[in-house]
């Protein structure tokens, strides 16, 4: 791979903005100057320059990624009924080739979007890393743990052993990774979650969970287990700093406590949340508890777009106005919370830009009629911009995505793919 | 103008879907059939047929559109404090240049995003209405009028003079009409109001006006008027079908029930009420007791952006979430909310597709990856379509954007007297 200098441009590099000047090499950043007069040049390298902001790949850190088959199928429903009409659509569709092909779909949104990376939870998940190769995508493999037969066809326990093999397999791989992945404290028993626990633990892998998403599922929790979710799991030692907690909304001041000691990740996903009417999570008092707030799209069934800086933007939105306070979760903290901080659970230097870190890069235009003018190149990218305003996407130094076209896959044959797919689901619903 | 056929589309014709077929000419839609294999071809005009969405051309019911020049200067603050920001920016840079080109920005993103008409409340409206007929959108001026003298340099009877001349200007305009617009309770006497109100009746025209958008404002006017804004203006004979009511966020039950009574228009901003933390309107009321609710962006600089879809989507949500009940503002209802809903107060049959109504349309791809699948096409187009998904745009039979460029005026050299001004502001703040 050709040595690219991203000169003189407007850099966030997962904490700050600064004008300075980007080198990749070989799949890594080699160097970061605040020097903006750089002269860095060479004779055979690619040299961008021009009004541009260039960010860190952005870390979407909680989604379903095959569920795009499944957009605006079950709408206007509370997550209860909702997973009642989406359940038996899994049972019927999920399938090796389903997961790859519709994966995929879903995964070039993301890249379009500036997402380089994301974790997964669903199920044939070694599909998906085969999907996430081919178009060059970051995947955190996360095969779903439940108590009764998952639709892969598979026991509990065989899925347990099956994420075992996923974690050798994938135990040096540049852009797979694997992630523990028990569903829920409702649909997965303790013995599975201890299980899990132990291999995340030896392979050093993040423990991905829906915790305390919706009213009736805190309430039933804690009427079957005599205290809430996060208590019931400090004790079980579940807690660390490879947890992802996906969603956390009706939490007590005592879980939160038990969060923030904990260091757990909390994969905050509020369209999903707002569109099933499950609640508002109290991010303001999590970033004040110094809780590592990340924010994630969940799948696009409950979206329904895997719009990540979008979804940033509704979080800040949201906290400012819940709290009615404009002053909380300012524009750098949202762009935080889908850089470096949903980077921290997963290690390998992901979400920043730094010397040694993976190019994963997104390289944005400032001209266009929605971001213009870029005053406060901040709330530039979190309130103004849109997928359009991209000019190009970068993983480990690849060019993946050019003025929003993916240039790793045939596109034409995918939607061709997709398509057979769609037209099945629509004489089902 | 040719002869238009969008021939075998789906329909959003501002109520309901349907497939079928519409026909345009000489600026008006002339017939729609849902017979979705009409055979009116013909052999001088444009057929357009395929995957494709057919809408009604969206109204962006409140905004201050050469605010796109403040966008990003005054960020995390609370409304008092945005507008201490912002009152000195305006009063230095002003003039009829400035709303003419700033205006002129966002009347390309507003057109971009599938917006033909908008209420706006600003100064110097005369010169929004030149580069709203330069660009060819519509646009309703709104002059706002304060107690004290106007950024344009007029004292509060001059600017109510002035509206009376912009109304008898523009009487039979097919782009450009006029509104009386009050600022709002606080920074406007009961003696303008009223005389706005009798300007307002005179010309059957809109009486446009912030209201109850903070807790502050609303707090100060029951201990200064003893009662509340919507109470004291039922007394006064401000309200009929032809008021729009920006934001009305804080409102008690009683103030419900008179808005109703009274067929008022809402145009509520939830973007701009979540940001500046205003609160969230009671939105799911108002449309239970059968409020006329439009949604709106507000100006560019308390967004930050004029995606009235987005603001739509972004509204829905938030109704969802803050009643915990995603049974409430379903996506249709939303998706009226853009465009019958706001086209009401206006009258000359906007914000809908019937026969003899003008033809502003707008023509949505349906094959991107963030659009696609569309089994529900309400829920596609509200929360999973963007403004790159719009193929065409149409006002008053004119194409105005195709695959978002504007066709209409010279954007280079629009982007350089911009930029102008862009850097003037940027030596202030």
């Amino acid at each position: 791979m050709k040595k690219t200098i991203f000169k003189d441009l407007l850099i966030f590099d997962g904490s700050e903005f600064f004008k300075g000047t980007v080198v990749s090499e070989n799949g890594l950043v080699t160097s970061v100057s605040r020097n903006c007069h750089d002269s860095s040049d060479c004779d055979d390298c690619e040299v961008i320059s021009g009004n541009y902001i260039l960010t860190p790949g952005m870390i979407n850190l909680h989604t379903h990624i095959p569920m795009t088959l499944f957009k605006g199928v079950s709408e206007d429903l509370p997550l209860e009924k909702w997973l009642e009409r989406i359940f038996p659509l899994e049972a019927k569709f999920i399938s090796p080739e389903m997961v790859h092909i519709c994966g995929m779909w879903g995964m070039a949104e993301l890249l379009r979007s500036g997402v380089t990376s994301f974790a997964d939870m669903y199920f044939h998940e070694d599909f998906i890393g085969n999907a996430a190769k081919e178009i060059n995508i970051k995947a955190v493999l996360g095969e779903g743990v439940i108590n009764f037969p998952a639709p892969s066809g598979r026991s509990p326990e065989q899925t347990i052993e099956h994420t075992v093999e996923l974690a050798e397999k994938h135990r040096n791989d540049p852009l797979i990774s694997v992630a523990a992945a028990p569903h829920s404290p409702y649909l997965t028993d303790e013995l599975y979650l201890l299980k899990l626990k132990e291999i995340s633990d030896k392979y050093s892998i993040p423990f991905h969970i829906h915790m305390a998403e919706s009213q009736f599922e805190v309430t039933n929790y804690r009427n079957t287990h005599g205290k809430d979710e996060f208590e019931r799991f400090e004790e079980l030692g579940l807690l660390c700093d490879r947890f992802i907690g996906a969603h956390c909304v009706n939490l007590t001041d005592r879980e939160l406590e038990i969060m923030a000691r904990h260091k757990v990740t909390v994969a905050h996903c509020p369209s999903s949340n707002m569109k099933l009417g499950s609640g508002i999570a109290r991010v303001a008092e999590m970033l004040k508890m110094g809780i590592n707030v990340a924010v994630a799209t969940d799948g696009s069934a409950s979206n329904n777009n895997l719009n990540l800086l979008e979804e940033a933007e509704l979080a800040a939105k949201l906290q400012k106005v819940s709290k009615k306070d404009p002053t909380v979760f300012k524009s750098v903290e949202a762009l935080k919370s889908v850089t470096a901080n949903p980077g921290k659970p997963l290690g390998k230097d992901r979400g920043v830009i730094k010397a040694g870190a993976p190019a994963d890069l997104v390289l944005i235009k400032t001209d266009s009629y929605e971001i213009s003018p870029v005053y406060d190149p901040a709330s530039a990218l979190l309130y103004s911009s849109g997928h359009s305003d991209i000019k190009a996407v970068f993983v480990n130094g690849k060019k993946v995505v050019e003025n929003g076209r993916i240039l790793t896959i045939d596109e034409d044959n995918l939607r061709k793919e997709f398509s057979k797919f769609v037209e099945r689901v629509r004489k089902e619903i």
